[in-house]
């Protein structure tokens, strides 16, 4: 058996702790699918005396996770810290200047600084490993580098967000409005006490650029990633949803479209027999486009300490391996900058509701707005009768550009019998 | 960029062919993601003459595979011919003892011969890579292998065989019996004229062997799988799981029973809320529950040229790449050997439906024969009167031992009143 990894890890929070705990529990059979053990040998971490269930007293303790990440005594550091900037990305830079692998589970640090990273890592002759930054319990980053290597992928798009897909999911299931189902949540622990990181879709968006970039070969863009979240999705909108065969899920997508590429996390409906319709609660899942492999999806945990600590370790096990790929898959170098898609111009169908004013008239005026934007109706319902008062209205259009929808919901907007803002929802064909 | 990877395929037929397509189609992007061109240097199959969409003017040809599996300017070896003996493993050996790498797509020659190829493999110091053998549109291999190399596995299961999925999610959506949607899948080439390898459950067989020795780190033992196949399910009893929340899959599931393992292939009554009671029509889907990662499916095509090609092409990558990992994890020499578990010793529920003459006393005399055995019954469904005549009656059990189940039916088939041989199908708690 050949000599010991030497780990380094930075930050002992959930994830930190669910790292140590799988690589004590499952220490020797991990020795024996790597061929060598994996021994951890310093750890970095705020709170010292804080109990986190494992035994640490053999272990160094740095003060300064810089510190431990310039440590000769180290070949591998686990940057567990989080965040874009700030000591995390000190960590990372350090470790990949002393000439160690770098194994990370900061989406926010990959989505801002990925490509400049990988750069650095591949001039150090280092891996830069980062499977726990995308849906922890879905070996997303491996597949698609690696499992689907041979492919070209046309698209690719997954529920990335674990606590907007639980409150999607309960509303759906109770018929409650966001708010209280958010609150609930949080109450739970499946929500943060500010949640805006998650139900603003900005999570979901920081994973999307990442896939991207290593769907397309391209430089990670999380600029250039549209963003919306689920705030506004009302119950009304997801039980007319049921209705039409529909479920309301946030999805990120991204596509090759014409020179460039369209990357979007936001409500979408998607139709109810879609397998990744079916994806529920607290669960992830990611589906791939590939020339020759066609459709291919993988479910899991998206979160938690230990499908996230399963992933940190599965990317330790490949270095102590021998596996040193390009983060991206192509060489950090050789990563293609392709414009993004402004979502003006993106094509597909909508879903929209009015509350309109239930008197003559009114759905021709709503209907003249769609013709005169060019937009193509595909189904219209108006549930009951109360003449005088507000009625919903829905419709479902065919495919059209955004440009125009946005053009026709600003005229239906300004007509005086439609009473509140238009809901518009994207129609995702899948 | 590195020297070209020199490739040997011996089989042209459908995959073969798939996998020249492949590789022509991607020959750019493979490069790059390689590192280096991956080149066709000779190909071996029957007929010469036969047009199989690529150019292979500039390719040497070989009449016989084992010849070319032995020539010294092939680097990686494609066994795509099939076959758990005879040329195929001859091809496999002989590359394996000239010192190549071997990519297979061959289920029958891995759950055969899979422990000594992997010996073999190991002492030669080559790769014996096999993601087609198993679902060739999920990189499962390379999931189990690599994903989730930081858990232990408890279990593992999955819908292996598209033809039997076609034709379960095709007798359930039409209600029509087995003879006539096996005879439409034969017309639309889904299934074989002679199908009894697909519905008989010796494919799905064949890769749950190959699973389970990857998961638990033991020896490949075909021989210790018990196989059922789905030719005796009917329509009654696909629309009685229906009534009671439940889909019929022909599952594939292998797990840790004390110092054992079990592996089985039958049909399966699943809750149709679970995540691969939803896997319909010609895909494959696989669940793996690690003790981390907690569970986590994948999904997608199980068979055809694409998502087969795209498997060995990823196997070529890898070896492309320098990875060179042991075919089961970890060293074949270290691979344990875990007795099968008997199927009669096998604990779960059950689903029985009898015909009856309806009158009175026949459920007594049911009720009894299950006491006797010990089986605590979970519900009984009987649907319509009809004195005098036969009338299905539907029992669910709780978790009872299969011996004291075969004991209960043996007793209820000697029921005068009972007038056909009782139907039972596992219940799955998945």
């Amino acid at each position: 058996m050949s000599s010991a990894l030497r780990i380094g890890v930075a930050g002992l929070g959930t994830v930190g702790a669910g790292a140590l705990a799988l690589l004590q529990a499952n220490r020797e059979i991990i020795a024996a699918r790597c061929g060598r053990p994996l021994l951890v040998s310093a750890v970095s971490a705020r709170d010292r005396s804080k109990d986190r269930g494992v035994d640490l007293s053999a272990v160094r303790w740095f003060e300064d996770a810089a510190v431990m990440a310039a440590d000769p005594d180290i070949d591998v550091v686990l940057e567990l810290i989080g965040g874009a900037d700030g000591i995390a990305k000190t960590v990372v830079e350090t470790a990949i200047r002393n000439g160690k692998a770098v194994v990370t589970a900061n989406k926010a640090l990959m989505a801002h600084h990925g490509t400049a990273l990988a750069l650095q890592a591949e001039e150090a002759g280092v891996a830069l490993a980062y499977e726990a930054a995308v849906a922890g319990g879905i070996p997303i980053i491996k597949i698609l580098r690696e499992g689907l290597a041979g492919n070209r992928v046309a698209r690719i798009y997954g529920i990335l967000n674990g606590t907007c897909n639980y409150i999607l999911t309960t509303m759906r299931e109770s018929g409650r409005e966001f708010g209280e189902v958010l609150a609930e949540a949080q109450q739970l622990g499946y929500a943060e006490a500010d949640p805006s990181f998650d139900v603003d879709g900005v999570d979901a968006a920081h994973k999307l650029a990442i896939l991207t970039a290593l769907a397309f070969g391209c430089e990670v863009n999380f600029a250039g990633v549209h963003t919306e979240g689920i705030r506004e999705i009302s119950a009304v909108d997801i039980a007319y949803a049921d209705e039409l065969g529909y479920r309301i899920k946030l999805l990120g997508l991204a596509r090759l479209v014409g020179e460039g590429v369209e990357q979007r996390v936001h409500p979408s409906m998607v139709r109810a027999d879609a397998p990744i319709a079916n994806v529920d609660g607290v669960f992830n899942a990611v589906v791939a486009d590939g020339d020759f492999v066609d459709s291919t999806l993988a479910e899991g945990r998206g979160a938690g300490a230990g499908p996230t600590a399963s992933a940190v370790i599965a990317d330790v096990i490949d270095i102590a391996r021998g596996l040193r790929l390009p983060a991206f898959t192509v060489p950090a170098s050789q990563l293609r900058s392709l414009p993004s898609l402004q979502m003006e111009r993106h094509e597909g169908a909508y879903y929209i509701r009015l509350m309109v004013l239930d008197q003559p008239g009114v759905i021709a005026d709503v209907a003249a707005a769609l013709r005169d934007a060019e937009i193509s109706v595909e189904a219209m319902l108006q549930r009951g009768r109360a003449p005088g008062e507000a009625v919903p209205v829905v419709i479902t259009t065919h495919d059209t550009q955004e440009s125009r929808m946005i053009e026709a919901l600003r005229r239906i907007d300004a007509l005086a019998t439609v009473l509140e803002t238009p809901r518009m929802i994207r129609i995702e064909s899948l």
